[in-house]
């Protein structure tokens, strides 16, 4: 047997070993693509002692419930993965759950939620071309990582990964080299029932370069001459067709029984006789195998090692460069920065918040370099493309180039979404954000949930944010989106009322390394408030303007309502009601304060009254009574529309004067209250 | 000038002062497709005066900002679209909305947010694939209607379209044309900055027929042409290419700046002049083009009274067929399908409710015909093929036929969405409901808004529905997911306890005709419970489980938290708290309930604990404190994953007995009263 073939046979049953023993978990895939994961495993460049290193290739197991290879690899290169751990897969509190995470180490992006591997993919070479073209100099490749994937039927299925292979395509990326696991099954079975399009064709008319590996089940020269084909094709990602049998070795080979469940223990051993494993063994792994990756991961070590060399004379020679890629690699953002972000007073011009957004961008974006920005088409409305900024666009086609910080994402909000996961993950305190209208952050939920779980501090301007947006309707109209984030872990959704709230949210938002955000922000202009700061909005909730005497009435709001809220509280107080408004701009901020500053703003004894004309569904958590729209809007004039739903100062007047005299008499508590703490 | 050019010309300016007179909307979309609308609409057969003629063609306008040209062709045909209607396009309370709406007569289905409307054609057109295998006869051609969809570069970039196409290339939908208006501009300013991949062989490559007509803006005969070719084209959908200039006519043809806002004054007056009308007038229609689209008109309405004499006749020779034909135009399903629901005693083995969601399909659809189902690849999974079922595929795959009503969508879930919208937006009563996991219904929820914004009755089958499903981890277990739906308005989101509870959320879902639901399952096994039925679960909330004394606690919970609240609610009793158990299986139809039953549930002075082992986010709505999961949740077994979140009779235990004595002495009031209702 030659070394590959025993390398090839030993991640097989190791993988199978895997599965075996959760008694849960994916064979399939393992089986089929251990071949391509030894050739290529066999040549990634990458330090399993240093799992951070900037200039390591990137790979990225889009079919993430093949995992258990991904595992069975991390292990056999030397990452800190024990057979323990495998052992353990998919176990409780393991290091080894059943799809891939963020946090193991060597794990470059959480999969899984099929298409989105592939895609963050994307968003990885995007940002080793952005770091390349920025900091690469004549004699200095500090950057020339390739970012590697695997990706199966039901990745190419899947919407999210036509969005983001198109735009690879397009970005001519180069240094983006997938392997397509062809095996022509899926969990219901062959995938001629529901999938017989021609994908070689597809992704050519998307502008990648394909390659194909007939034999994908034994045929590792083949894999690896398709890889070095592919490492030449510098302006376009390249795609290799590997013809594989799911489940190879097994009995069930080639069919859906291999896909999903563990293998028959009879089929376990037959399958260990056939390569002369011994079957009474399990997770036996021969030195030989250990041997052979311990010298990929001698290379890696070697290839960091001269790569801080020439990073330590790049130093001297581009001390500035130096300085800020060293800075970024630290995670730290520019000193000072926050006072690049614009303060205003009530004094200031009435403006929506969308273009409070594009001033803060053009403040501050020229002055961090991690932050590259984008829209799905939407730049004129969402107001994205900061001052000076330069298209991220493939040098040739003369409209940018790749140290530009500006993408034109198209109509593609899922894939945008995954691909800023993926700029994110490469590390060097990337902060990607982009615009679409906050109505179309929902075509991206699978994404915005990876970057919650996985803690991608990306930025969505998400623009348009009610029935304020007017004319284009129920369509194009919020109503349920708030909720639907607000509800996520992990995640803040900002609402700023003016311009020094606009400046809070972006503060927040990037001091934040582990929590992405979204931003929701008008069509329509706001005036700006007395008693805003951004300081005070800093911490998510806070008066934004007192009643004159003790409150006898909280409304609490957000956004375009805050203003509203204002002047509804003057009409209340001639009717004998003191109002204290609160601003609430960011729910999960808030959260966050103590339970003493929170009671501050949302105290005991006063009915609070809640104003957002989006979904009510969930403000009863911060009030007693909610004004919203629990229905959908419609198309007219904004200020029509804020009429027809009575969304004026009278409208809230007239509910506020309701809630006082429904809760007369009653000791109310502040909701904030609560018996017992969610386990966190 | 021909009475061709003289239509179009026509159209165009009557776009053009529609938009105009709003001062809002996109003039550019119309002046490129006027061409394509005179031929299609000239052509196409429909009864403006019965807009609901089965038979009818069906036109989808995909790039729903275009609505100004819909309109315009619905007023020229003679459906009830006055020229008043025009002139009050983008107001409030008009007729004629922002985008195109499934209300208005002679709008199949509500488009606007991109690539939805092509995949609903896709929906239309197996609908109607459906109906003419299931209803046609020799000699009786009761259904053989075309699905005609225009759409744009932003539908092509949408991963919705993607996944819907490929899937109308899989199924070989002959009956499918659509004409892609390729003008090389978004909203972003040139395609080409995003947006270069090659369409034609993207299209191919699922399958399509391409047809090119190289001049759109004047070629009719071309575009004709182009029609009677794609009519001929059995086994594949068409795509006509059609290359067009945006805003045509216009000074500033042919870029972004005629897109999204009305043409300058000097603008329109210029375009008129050129094209002979009288700048100084607006609206005006020419007699000649009237009567042009009478005719078209007139011949519509020959056909359908043409249609009718067959019908009858058919209904001699078919009485069985003709009668459920009839039947399902009614819109009623047949009568006493709902004696078909299994019931269930407490003496019933445990099982999980996805299995039991299998048993309802069993019994019911093999007895209903306008119920169509499937799955995004998980059928073993979802459990949502039905006994006997036959595949909708087309015939010569020797896999299934058109009369088939299992649909294997393919990891599609998007696409799955908007295809169910076609399909329920076709009429005679379709019923679609498709399988997914619960965490993946998000993916396509851009679809399920327009589900809820039209109105459109299709059932989301979703599994595995919490952190039961076990080992697969966080990336696949809902948290936020039920809340982002119940903000939704207008949809149904069950989670059914047992297997009375999964009975009568099938019930409710399928007499509901105008909403969609959502029904979630679990992957893991639960107890039939002693107190449940289906008249109590459809009432949507309900006590499942009295306290012995009077109740010094109410738990309300869902689902798999039914059951584990009735134990907790045991050891409580022993703990002195006599504990009322309250089922709430769907909020949306709880809701509607009046508020003396709600409050008979859920009344004044007893402190309420949800339990539900997702987002607590919006249980405030119905409870005073709140047990749930606000973060992600774990890899490993479905009960050590329970155990981990504390969700055990002891743990809910717990937090009751933190619950009582938190709000001991507290005036509690019932959280269902408020001061106000919502406007609805
Ligand atoms: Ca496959
Ligand atoms: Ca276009």
């Amino acid at each position: 047997m030659s070394s590959d073939t025993l390398a090839i046979n030993t991640i097989r049953v190791l993988s199978v070993d895997t599965v075996s023993k959760a008694n849960s978990g994916h064979p399939g895939a393992p089986l089929g693509m251990a071949p391509a994961a030894h050739m290529l495993f066999s040549n990634i460049k990458a330090n399993p002692k240093d799992p951070n290193w900037p200039n390591r290739d990137r790979f990225v197991l889009s079919n993430g419930h093949a995992v258990a290879l991904q595992y069975v690899m991390l292990h056999l290169l030397g990452y800190d993965l024990t057979i323990e751990d495998l052992k353990q897969f998919r176990q409780i509190d393991s290091k080894t759950p059943g799809h891939p995470e963020f946090h193991t180490p060597g794990v470059e992006v959480t999969t899984g939620p099929l298409g989105q591997g592939i895609s963050n993919a994307v968003g990885l070479a995007i940002a080793q071309a952005n770091i390349a073209a920025t900091y690469n100099k004549p004699n200095y490749t500090i950057s020339d990582n390739y970012t590697y994937s695997f990706f199966g039927d039901g990745c190419m299925m899947e919407g999210v990964s036509h969005e983001a292979m198109a735009i690879a395509g397009h970005l001519q990326l180069g240094n983006l080299i997938a392997f397509y696991d062809s095996n022509k099954i899926s969990i219901d079975g062959a995938t001629g029932q529901e999938f017989d399009e021609d994908v070689p064709k597809r992704l050519q008319a998307y502008g990648w370069e394909i390659l194909d590996v007939a034999d994908g089940d034994t045929d590792v020269q083949g894999l690896y001459n398709a890889l070095q084909k592919a490492k030449l094709s510098k302006s376009k990602p390249t795609c290799i067709v590997m013809h594989t049998t799911i489940g190879y070795g097994s009995v069930h080979e080639g069919t859906a029984a291999v896909h999903g469940s563990p293998l028959k223990p009879d089929d376990v051993i037959q399958l260990k006789k056939k390569w002369g494993f011994d079957p009474e063994k399990f997770f036996a792994v021969p030195q030989q195998v250990y041997d052979h990756y311990s010298k990929v991961a001698e290379a890696g070590a070697k290839a960091e090692a001269e790569w801080k060399k020439l990073f330590a004379a790049y130093s001297k020679e581009y001390p500035k460069e130096a300085a800020e890629y060293t800075r970024r690699e630290n995670g730290k953002l520019p000193q000072g920065w926050e006072n690049l972000l614009p303060k205003y007073t009530s004094a200031d011009p009435k403006v929506a918040t969308r273009k409070l957004s594009e001033t803060v961008l053009s403040a501050i974006v020229p002055s961090i370099p991690e932050i590259i920005g984008g829209s799905a088409d939407l730049t004129p409305s969402n107001l994205t493309r900061f001052k000076g900024a330069v298209d991220f666009q493939p040098p040739n086609l003369g409209i940018g180039d790749y140290a530009g910080r500006y993408i034109r994402y198209g109509v593609r909000e899922h894939g945008m979404g995954a691909i800023m996961n993926g700029i994110a993950a490469y590390g060097l305190n990337f902060r990607p954000y982009s615009g679409t209208f906050l109505n179309f952050v929902s075509y991206a939920a699978g994404a915005v949930r990876l970057s919650a779980l996985s803690g991608h501090p990306v930025i969505w301007v998400a623009t348009h944010d009610s029935i304020g947006l007017g004319e284009d309707g129920p369509t194009h109209q919020p109503i349920e989106t708030l909720a639907h984030f607000r509800a996520l872990p992990n995640i803040m959704v900002w609402r700023p009322a003016d311009g020094n709230e606009v400046s809070a949210a972006y503060k927040v938002a990037l001091e934040s390394d582990h929590t992405p955000s979204i931003l929701a922000f008008t069509r329509q202009g706001l005036p700006e408030l007395e008693g805003s700061s951004i300081e005070k909005a800093s911490k998510g909730g806070y008066i934004v303007s007192e009643a004159p005497s003790a409150a006898k009435l909280i409304l609490v709001a957000t956004g375009s309502e805050v203003s509203l809220s204002i002047d509804a509280a003057k009409l209340l107080e001639k009717d004998g009601i003191p109002t204290r408004v609160v601003s609430l701009p960011d729910f999960f901020t808030f959260d966050k304060q103590s339970l003493e500053y929170r009671k501050s703003v949302l105290p005991d004894g006063v009915p609070i009254l809640s104003v957002e004309v989006l979904s009510t569904f969930g403000w009863s958590k911060y009030s007693h009574a909610q004004f919203g729209l629990d229905r959908f809007g419609a198309s007219g004039k904004g200020a029509d529309i804020y009429k027809k739903f009575e969304f004026t100062p009278e409208g809230v007047e007239e509910r506020g004067v309701k809630t006082v005299k429904f809760f007369e008499g009653t000791k109310l508590l502040s909701p904030l209250d609560q018996p017992f703490l969610q386990i966190q």
